[in-house]
């Protein structure tokens, strides 16, 4: 109903302290009311999780709100409530949905959202709000039980999109490795955001903001092009992939 | 008993025609008494089969050997033992799996190349070689019943190896994916193949042959570095990942 979602491509462009450019996003999406904020640090793999919630945590606290982490409670499901939001990292995508799963919080993150929790995430974060995984950029080192993600929006985002390719290198591109998915789930858009850039969604609405352009892909349609401040709002229909 | 593979980090080299670098690796593979080849096409997405079929059979055909692909048939696995190879292009690796797996080609295929079968896979087809999917760099557009893969080498490929990064991109690096893959998968050993590399398994002994360098990542161990002509066949004894 009360849906707000802040999707972050990526933490920190470079240069840049750790959460740099989102800090004003972060601060403008939860206001002065939200108090305690729970991050979910589950994407982290070559990091500690201690390391990892001490370098989030360190920001957010400088920008006024209490975190806690999920990696520190016996059971984080039980807890939800007592937050005001939620706040989800980035990493690998496939470590992050399978400990989601293996710790039953998918359906208990879904419903909190769901009733207005306010939800914050960047890189494999923001992957998860899509319908599923499959446009992630990372390796699937280990296997979930389900490629399902949380299904807050009815399109799948790529986080850290760039049309830059390697010289002398076959690997696919990633436009053609985005290509790749619209041909197979014709359905489905995908909403690329480069870095320095996120979707903010709240009162049914979602807008593109910052570096440009937002490419969306769409199964034999040419490529939309978005610029800071658009509206995406009509990728919230059904069968917006027509349009 | 008397497995042989030639498993190719990938197809074409830029600037060359069509499966350029493995022709001569392939002839000499397949020497002299090979006739029928099967081709495996199921990774192909943005690409028809027929089309990339095509693709393959030409190059196959001016070696000297004759080939059929496995899209044209009703039952694959009924008329494989009719070949005397088997050939698996590349492509993306999440459909490649999930095409075998719907056709129930997995088992048979399995069986044919552990009773002396020859099998030549590149990219996606060598991926499939290794006991999982875990180390592909595809992205994952479609959803398999399973990571487990062919399971023919005790470690892991890494085709279309680069240290390469974009500049000014915060995306991870593949030296930075393959560590989170030995960081969550302790005992498996990762095998990095550059383009216009190879590893060539037979008589119980595997090589790498081609530009190199071959990096070999392992849990906790410093980096082993290889080169055209290396005897790679420690990798096959159990333990290995402490050698």
């Amino acid at each position: 109903m009360n849906k707000r979602l802040l999707l972050l491509s990526n933490s920190t462009n470079p240069g840049e302290l750790y959460l740099g450019w989102p800090a004003k996003h972060i601060k403008d999406f939860l206001g002065e009311k939200i108090k305690k904020v729970l991050f979910i640090p589950y994407a982290g793999v070559t990091i500690t999780l201690d390391d990892y919630f001490h370098a989030v945590s360190t920001q957010f606290e400088a920008l006024g709100y209490k975190m806690d982490s999920a990696h520190n409670m016996a059971n984080p499901q039980k807890v939800l409530s007592e937050y005001d939001a939620i706040t989800v990292g980035g990493g690998n995508t496939f470590q992050l949905i399978r400990l989601l799963e293996d710790k039953g919080l998918i359906p208990a993150i879904q419903n909190a959202v769901l009733n207005g929790m306010p939800y914050i995430g960047w890189s494999a974060g923001s992957n998860i709000a899509s319908p599923t995984i499959k446009t992630t950029n990372d390796m699937p080192i280990v296997e979930p039980a389900s490629f399902n993600a949380f299904n807050f929006i009815p399109f799948q985002i790529n986080p850290h999109y760039t049309e830059a390719t390697l010289p002398n290198h076959g690997g696919e591109s990633r436009d053609v490795r985005i290509n790749e998915f619209v041909t197979v789930n014709q359905s489905t858009n995908v909403v690329c955001l480069p870095e320095g850039s996120l979707l903010r969604y709240e009162n049914e609405q979602i807008f593109f903001i910052g570096k440009g352009p937002c490419k969306v892909f769409r199964y034999a349609q040419p490529i939309k092009t978005f610029k800071d401040g658009d509206d995406l709002s009509w990728l919230l229909d059904e069968g917006s992939q027509i349009s």
